[in-house]
């Protein structure tokens, strides 16, 4: 039973998790927290939340749960109040995207005071970042990973995954931190990295070739336009498996271009057909 | 003033001038020449098509205009055919991705007999293939590049420009050969690389990571289920712009790891927000 909940961050994530809450009947009330009280105020008039304020340890007074959904480094620095401002039943998550960082300074904390955390990841969100982006229906269908560990209480663990269901998350998938980083590192860190570098490629090579740019370009590089405040944070705390994953990715690259240097068609078709066979198996 | 319209290969994009053509009401007639009689028959039925033939002379008898929508290399090897088979007064356009090789194999044709052939290349297009995909309104709003030559006669150069314009496309665009074919290395062909080496190394790094994919990995390798027999002729017709343009990838790309290990924070940020607003400045 979710009486109180409170938002850290009431950005794009923060604001979603606000307005779907509110959607959903979840929380009595819901309390907005962050630095900037003019913005605060624009979500309060939203209706979205109840009481905003840029004081942490009032807004976390006697809440039953704690969404965290500031910049990764951030979170992790907060962690320490946060514990020290909640009572002894409030239930902490988070909505970072990567994990072990975060996890890793949650235990610490946990050796010397009792802390009902568990760290979660929803695999939703956009290049758009804001308040003004939030949509109450951004968690519907998505798959949303929590990263439990051996400290973690079952109680705290069911009710951050309900939590998401009730949200709208069509699935919750547990994973350890380690495994969850790496997974983000592939499919999310990579990419966006990746996406990044093709859009600064076209500008070092022929920036000419961006008025002549169609589909699959916006596409590929839609990614590219995310947040430099919070990409620059999640590839920092993330840098060890995006670098790993880097390695996999240029030799990916290189196979593929020795292919095509050779001139070997039939093995460059074989290779385009495996990827290929493996991207539409994407569930 | 198009009679007869002759369409040389009919998949997604032969098959989209067809229907296209024939909603814009575009030429009496209809050719569709193939290698494969069923195929053939089935766009017939369709209605797309007055006659099909896979006798490539037949087909092009008397044609006004000829547009080949076969893979690059096929393209290359069937102009000398098409040079024989079609009138004096035949113009002749393809709907290539790669510019060079088919532009000069047709001006080397053109020393021996007269040939009114101008290079096109819709930017319009999908990572899927064949009739059953095609679509009368692919090209509408696209913007597609023409590129003549100093051989090309002003009228065919008109009248393949005036054909693009009639069939929907947002913007005709003319560039010489050899700047196609770098513009679309940079914001095609490297980018179609790139998406098959992010899902292949996602399958030599972390292939359970596959099961947690959203949105953004999703639209970043839409393109990675690309045609392998279109794709491999792509990138074997255009290998040294490619590669070309796939230093300057990994430049950009190594740019952007060496920020990040080196925990370079504002770097980092600053060069996020520099490609951000590059592709937000997209037209």
């Amino acid at each position: 039973m979710i009486r109180r909940l409170a938002i850290v961050g009431v950005g794009l994530l923060g604001g979603s998790v606000a307005k779907a809450a509110r959607a959903h009947g979840l929380g009595a009330e819901i309390v907005g927290i962050g630095r900037d009280a003019g913005r605060l105020q624009a979500a309060r008039r939203d209706g979205a939340l109840d009481h905003v304020t840029t004081d942490l340890a009032e807004g976390l007074r006697e809440a039953d749960l704690v969404v965290l959904a500031s910049p990764v480094g951030v979170i992790v620095t907060l962690l320490d109040e946060v514990v020290r401002a909640g009572g002894p039943e409030t239930i902490v998550t988070d909505v970072g995207s990567t994990k072990v960082a975060i996890v890793r300074a949650a235990e610490r904390l946990g050796r010397t005071r009792p802390l009902r955390f568990v760290g979660s990841h929803p695999m939703a969100g956009s290049e758009q970042s804001g308040y003004g982006h939030a949509r109450a229906d951004l968690f519907r269908g998505a798959t949303v990973v929590v990263t439990p560990t051996e400290t973690s209480e079952p109680a705290a663990v069911k009710t951050v995954s309900a939590f998401w269901e009730t949200l709208g998350a069509g699935r919750v998938v547990t994973l350890d931190p380690d495994a969850h980083d790496r997974a983000v590192a592939a499919i999310s860190h990579l990419p966006h990295l990746v996406a990044m570098a093709l859009v600064d490629a076209v500008d070092r090579f022929e920036p000419s070739a961006f008025d002549v740019a169609a589909r699959g370009f916006r596409d590929t590089t839609r990614i590219a336009a995310s947040d430099p405040i919070v990409w620059e944070e999640i590839f920092a705390a993330n840098r060890d498996a995006l670098g790993r994953s880097l390695v996999a990715f240029r030799e990916a690259l290189a196979e593929l271009e020795r292919l095509i240097v050779a001139g070997d068609a039939a093995a460059v078709r074989a290779a385009i057909a495996r990827i290929k066979a493996r991207r539409e198996a994407l569930p």
